[in-house]
C-alpha cells in the first residue's frame, strides 16, 4: 500500500511528519509513504535523520495551507499546497490514503472537493476512537469536529457510518448506537437531538436512546453522534482531563518524600500502562468517515509516534473491507432514512460561505 | 442561617438528604436545617439516625416532583411538592436558601417562579466550580444545563455573573472570562459563540477569546461561558473521564502483585487526595446565578457528604456579599449589555413550551 503524509501539517512540522514518516517506514518494508512537503525543508530533516529509507518517497509541494485559512478557499487557491497535492496522488490512484495533522477542516475540504463523497453520504464526519476506561473496548465519537451546523439527517448518517465502521474495522457484529444528549430521559436534548433520535428509532440500528457524556467510557455503547461542535469540545476536554488527572499524580509524587518516590517506582508499570490507553498518539488519527477513500486527521500536536500509528490507521481504513461495509449500510439506510444529496458544503467547519464545488 | 432542603429530591432521597442534613447541622449548630418532604418518611429517616438535633426541622409536603415531568408544569400544578413548599418558604423569608438535588429543571423553574431574577438577569444558569488540575485554582462553568437554548446575550450576561461570582467568593479581583469553542481561532466557533464574544471584546471585563474544552482544567481562565446542552455534557463528560481514570488505577492495582499492592499502599495519601480533588461530592453543588434569592443545584446522585457540602455551599452563597457583587456587576454591564427584560421561560431545560408566569 502507498500512503501520502502531509509533511507540512501539524504544530511540528515538518520535524515530526518526516521522523513520524521513517519510524512506521522501518517497521513496515512491504509499504510506502510519500511525503509531500517543501523540497529543502524535507531534504534537511530527512538528512538530520540519515536519509529515506527505499519505502519514503519525497514529494514537493511549495505552498503550506495555514491554519488560520478558511478551508475550502484554502485547498482552491492553493494549488500546489502540500495538502491539495496529496489529495491529487489519491485522486489519480497513485496512493491509497492521505494522513494530515494539519487543518482538519481543510483535510475535510480537500477530501470533499478532490475524492468526494461515497454513494448516498450527504456529510462526511471525523470520527474519533476513545478508549473505554471500563474494561477493553472502545468507543467511536462521530462527528469530532468537521461538521459545526447539521441536521438531524446527518446524526443518523452518522450512526450507519460509525456502526459499520465498527463492524469492518473491530469485528462488533451490531455495535450499539446513541446521540449524546444532557440526560438520558427523552424530553432532554435540543430540537436536532430529538429529530435525529425520532429517525434513529425507526431504523434497523441497534440505537439505545440518549446517553451522557459518562457514556463515551463506560462502554455501554460502541458509537456516540453529535454535532461537530459538542463533538469537538468533547474531544478537547477528555484530553484535559486525563492530561490534568494524570498531571496531578506526577507533581505530587514529585513533591513527596522517599515512601511516595518508592510508591510510585513500584506502580511504575501501571502508570505506563495509563499513559498507554490515554495517549492520543496511541489512536493515531481519526478517519474521515464518507468519503471516498481515506483521509485520517492526527492531532495537530502530534508527536513521531502518533503520527506512525496514524499511518497504521490509514492503512487499516485502506483495507477493503472498510469501504465495502460502509457504502453496503449506507445503501440499506435508504429504506427508512431518505437522504436528499446536495452539492453544497455550508456549515464545514472554516468555511464560512457555500463553495461552488471545485472545477477539475 | 436557616437552609431549607428539599428531602425528597435525588437518586438516594430521601436517605442521602436526610443524612447530609445531620452530618451538616452537627458541624454547624448554629444554623438551621428544613428538611422538607413526606412526613412519615421523613419521620423513619431521622428515627434510624437516632432523632434529628435541636437545628433540623421537619417540614411537610406530600408531593415529589418526578424526573420525567415537565419542569414548569411540575411546579405550578404540584403545590405541596417538596420543592416548590421549600421555595415557599425561602420566598417568605422564613429561610434564606434551598438545596435539591432534584430535577434540576426544576429548581430552576421553582426559583424562576417563585423568587423571579436578580434586576436586569435575562435569563439564570447553573454555574459549576470544577478543580483546575495544574495548580490549586477553579474555573467556573455556566451554563451547566439549565438554557439548552440561548441567545450570544445570555452567554454575555453570565460571563458577568461568573465575573462577580468569582470575585465576591473567591476574591478573584479581575478573573479571565472565555467563551467554549471547538478551537481557538475567532474563525471557529458557532453563530452564538461568535456573537456573544462580538459582545465580549466590547465589555469591561478581562475576556480571553475562545478557549478549547481543556483549559477548564488548565488554570489559564476562571469562568468559561457557554450554552445549557455543551455545558451539560462537558460536565458529565469530564466525571466519565476521571472516574474512569481512577477506575483504571484500582482495578490494575487489584489485579496485580504484591509489589504494586505495596507501591499503592505507600501512594495512598496521594490517591486520597487526588480523590478529594476530583469528587464532585466536595464541590457540592452548583449555585442558579441570577435568581433573587439562593437555589442550589446539587447532583443527582448526591450522597451524604455531597448533601452536606452543598449546605455548606447554600451558606456560602447566601451571604450578603454575593448577590450585592452581582447585581452591581449587573447594572454595570448596562453600559454595554442592552437587555431586553423578558418574561418568558421558553427553551429553559424540561419546559416546551411557553408558561405564562405564576399567579401569585
Amino acid at each position: 500500500m502507498r500512503l501520502v503524509l502531509d509533511a507540512m501539517g501539524g504544530d511540528h512540522a515538518p520535524e515530526a511528519p518526516v521522523r513520524g514518516a521513517l519510524l512506521f517506514a522501518r517497521e513496515h518494508p512491504e509499504h510506502e509513504v510519500v511525503l509531500v512537503g517543501a523540497p529543502a525543508r524535507l531534504g534537511a530533516c530527512l538528512a538530520r535523520e540519515g536519509g529515506a529509507p527505499g519505502n519514503v518517497h519525497p514529494y514537493p509541494a511549495t505552498e503550506v495551507v495555514e491554519m488560520e485559512e478558511d478551508a475550502f478557499a484554502a485547498i482552491r487557491r492553493k494549488k500546489d499546497s502540500s495538502l491539495r497535492v496529496g489529495f491529487e496522488l489519491v485522486r489519480r490512484g497513485e496512493a491509497q490514503a492521505l494522513v494530515s495533522a494539519g487543518h482538519s477542516g481543510a483535510v475535510m475540504a480537500g477530501a470533499l472537493l478532490l475524492l468526494g463523497r461515497l454513494p448516498g453520504v450527504e456529510r462526511p464526519a471525523i470520527a474519533t476512537l476513545l478508549p473505554t476506561l471500563k474494561g477493553p473496548g472502545h468507543c467511536l465519537l462521530l462527528d469530532s469536529g468537521a461538521n459545526v451546523e447539521c441536521r438531524p439527517v446527518h446524526l443518523a448518517q452518522w450512526a450507519v457510518l460509525g456502526g459499520a465502521y465498527m463492524r469492518a474495522l473491530l469485528g462488533i457484529e451490531r455495535p450499539r448506537v446513541a446521540v449524546l444528549s444532557n440526560g438520558e430521559e427523552p424530553s432532554k436534548g435540543t430540537a436536532l437531538t430529538r429529530e435525529a433520535s425520532a429517525l434513529l428509532r425507526r431504523s434497523d440500528l441497534r440505537f439505545t436512546g440518549y446517553v451522557e457524556g459518562r457514556s463515551l467510557f463506560s462502554g455501554d455503547v460502541e458509537v456516540v453522534v453529535t454535532d461537530g461542535f459538542t463533538g469537538n469540545v468533547v474531544l478537547k476536554t477528555t484530553e484535559g482531563a486525563a492530561a490534568g488527572v494524570t498531571g496531578l499524580l506526577r507533581s505530587a509524587i514529585e513533591r513527596g518524600g522517599l515512601p511516595l518516590k518508592l510508591g510510585a517506582l513500584l506502580l511504575r508499570p501501571i502508570f505506563a500502562g495509563l499513559k498507554t490507553r490515554l495517549d492520543y498518539a496511541e489512536v493515531g488519527g481519526a478517519p474521515l468517515l464518507g468519503i471516498e477513500g481515506v483521509g485520517i486527521v492526527a492531532h495537530g500536536r502530534s508527536s513521531p509516534r502518533a503520527i506512525q500509528q496514524a499511518l497504521v490507521a490509514a492503512l487499516r481504513n485502506a483495507e477493503a473491507g472498510v469501504r465495502a461495509e460502509l457504502t453496503r449500510c449506507i445503501a440499506q439506510a435508504a429504506s427508512w432514512l431518505p437522504v436528499r444529496q446536495r452539492g453544497g458544503t455550508r456549515g464545514w467547519k472554516g468555511s464560512s460561505r457555500e463553495p461552488g464545488g471545485l472545477r477539475r
